[in-house]
């Protein structure tokens, strides 16, 4: 059987690659929220012992690399390519990780979309036979983020509702051929959508029509619908965005029939941490995938998940020339349990 | 025969996608070159009609994928995905461009090697059978990336000699699983190298070691020389870059054998268009593939080249950082002839 374009964004793997080992690297916020318990490093200083915001971002992903490579029983000679990207102008936290190892680099923009797209990118390499061993991996940090993006932190800028906390943290991911673990079955490509907000303090009103986009592309392409998935897990949209996704699914008779949570929503307390709409950033679904669903996945809680990056395409360039924020969503169909993985037949 | 891994860094494609199209958008330096000739477009506005350079960039981008679409007698509903990216902060010009268009989109971040790395990545895909039909495309402008990178142009900063030029220009190519055309027959991913230059205007001596590095592991793990290849062309080291990687291949008894050109000292005429060290940005490599390499070898002129799209992997910020610039190099092989093309038995 052979790889399977279907429909017009998606595609099938005929050699679903496993996802065998994964790591995860928390900030001082993040280790003091509701999913601590389920990262591999939780760290209290926001420098990681560097000089510098963006060095501290460098060395967070640095360490969720050597951690994956650690839990992976491997060395850095075994990877085929790593796929990576962040948030940082040039994405600078990627290739400064990569620098000088001598590893394979394809570099990546998704915005916080990256886990999805470096997951996807990453099953396509797999699944096509171009490598054995993929990293996806991204981060994202709050203090580099802040001050790119919309104020220096000493500026003390009042942060209005519809704000959200960007995601201190680092994911990695090991995609193999073969072992054990949870699998990569489908994929499917977003389209940059954008219904015209331009307020880059509402990244959740930004990025629900993209993942509303995808995910009914999803359900198209592959003839499929939320009682197919035990968990349909946004990236960053937050309360806000995934309320509005909520009403656009509505408006659209798109059923997502309970299933649907945010990553976004998931890895703060919104009531102890003061975080507004909830979480944002690369990091949010990196780590939020990389410490708890795939732990859950591997354990059997659930048998099949659609993972949706969600994205805001913009830059303070861009909006301060008044453009709206486009959005994008890539979807990854996990399934779970290790031991007697199968394809469901009816997928 | 599947697609094949091969050694460290590279893979061969048991199918090797056709490019059936290509287009290119020059500006006005670019099109009073030596290779104006060759361009689709040649627009004698910096601003293709736009407000902003931003804007710009993204008409210019806007303008190679409709006449690419236009060239190869297709509609944007045919496209299975675009992987693209660019030089603005958070790849604007790339998202801007397929804004609400309803077509997949992957976004990359490789610096200049953008071109290549798309490329790649749409052979992997192509070749993977994920999709029949993918867009490589990318853009630089000089204006919007002189004043992202360095000094806005009103400042009138002094350029040093080893400065190299931005290429105002975009290139998109289209990937078929079949059709005739030049194909892609192996593509070697690169490393992140870094010797430690952190001259913000010596780009291509940052950028030459990365060449080497990925010209010297396409030998190896293809075990192939400069003698198996009509043409070797890098992205955009200009005169300097280039001359450095001409003493660096010398010094590790890497043979180039007289093969070795770059897209940086073929775009301009050095002698009368003051660009210094010649031609960069995304864009060079872009157009010169997209505008002169393409149409020779489809006419035969060669029947080999390797296009080695190099990358510098900086920021301002890391730069001011006192951060070293970081370079990477992907390399493609594209075969040429229109009719009767075949993959040489000993590749």
């Amino acid at each position: 059987m052979e790889n399977q374009r279907v429909g017009k964004q998606s595609f099938r793997l005929s050699s679903p690659p496993v996802i065998t080992a994964w790591a995860s690297v928390a900030g001082k916020k993040e280790s003091e929220g509701p999913l601590s318990q389920y990262f591999d490093i939780c760290s209290k200083d926001t420098y990681f012992g560097q000089k510098t915001w963006e060095l501290g971002e460098r060395k967070m992903q640095q360490m969720a690399l050597d951690t994956l490579i650690k839990k992976a029983g491997l060395t850095k000679d075994d990877l085929g390519v790593v796929f990576s990207g962040d948030l940082l102008n040039q994405c600078i936290g990627s290739s400064f990780t990569l620098r000088n190892m001598d590893v394979p680099h394809l570099g990546l923009y998704g915005a916080c979309s990256t886990m999805a797209e470096s997951l996807l990118l990453g099953a396509m390499t797999v699944g096509g036979g171009f490598s054995d061993k993929v990293v996806a991996m991204t981060s994202s940090h709050f203090a580099s983020s802040e001050r790119q993006y919309r104020f220096p932190l000493n500026y003390g800028g009042q942060r209005p509702p519809t704000a959200q906390w960007t995601v201190t943290g680092a994911g990695a991911a090991l995609l193999c051929k073969e072992g054990y673990g949870p699998r990569i079955t489908g994929c499917t490509m977003g389209t940059v959508t954008d219904l015209g907000i331009t307020d880059a303090n509402n990244m959740g009103a930004a990025m629900a029509p993209a993942a509303l986009a995808t995910i009914s592309s999803h359900f198209r392409d592959f003839q499929v619908s939320a009682d197919d998935y035990d968990l349909i897990v946004t990236g960053d949209l937050g309360q806000l965005g995934k309320d509005i996704l909520m009403q656009l699914s509505s408006q659209n008779h798109i059923f997502l029939g309970g299933k649907l949570t945010d990553c976004g929503t998931l890895i703060y307390d919104a009531a102890k941490q003061d975080v507004h709409s909830g979480g944002s950033g690369c990091g949010c679904s990196a780590i939020t995938l990389c410490g708890c669903l795939l732990n859950k996945l591997q354990a059997g809680e659930w048998k099949r998940i659609l993972f949706c990056g969600t994205g805001a395409l913009l830059s303070p360039t861009s909006t301060q020339q008044g453009l709206p924020i486009s959005g994008v969503c890539h979807a990854v169909v996990i399934e779970g349990g290790n031991q007697k993985w199968r394809i469901l037949s009816h997928f």
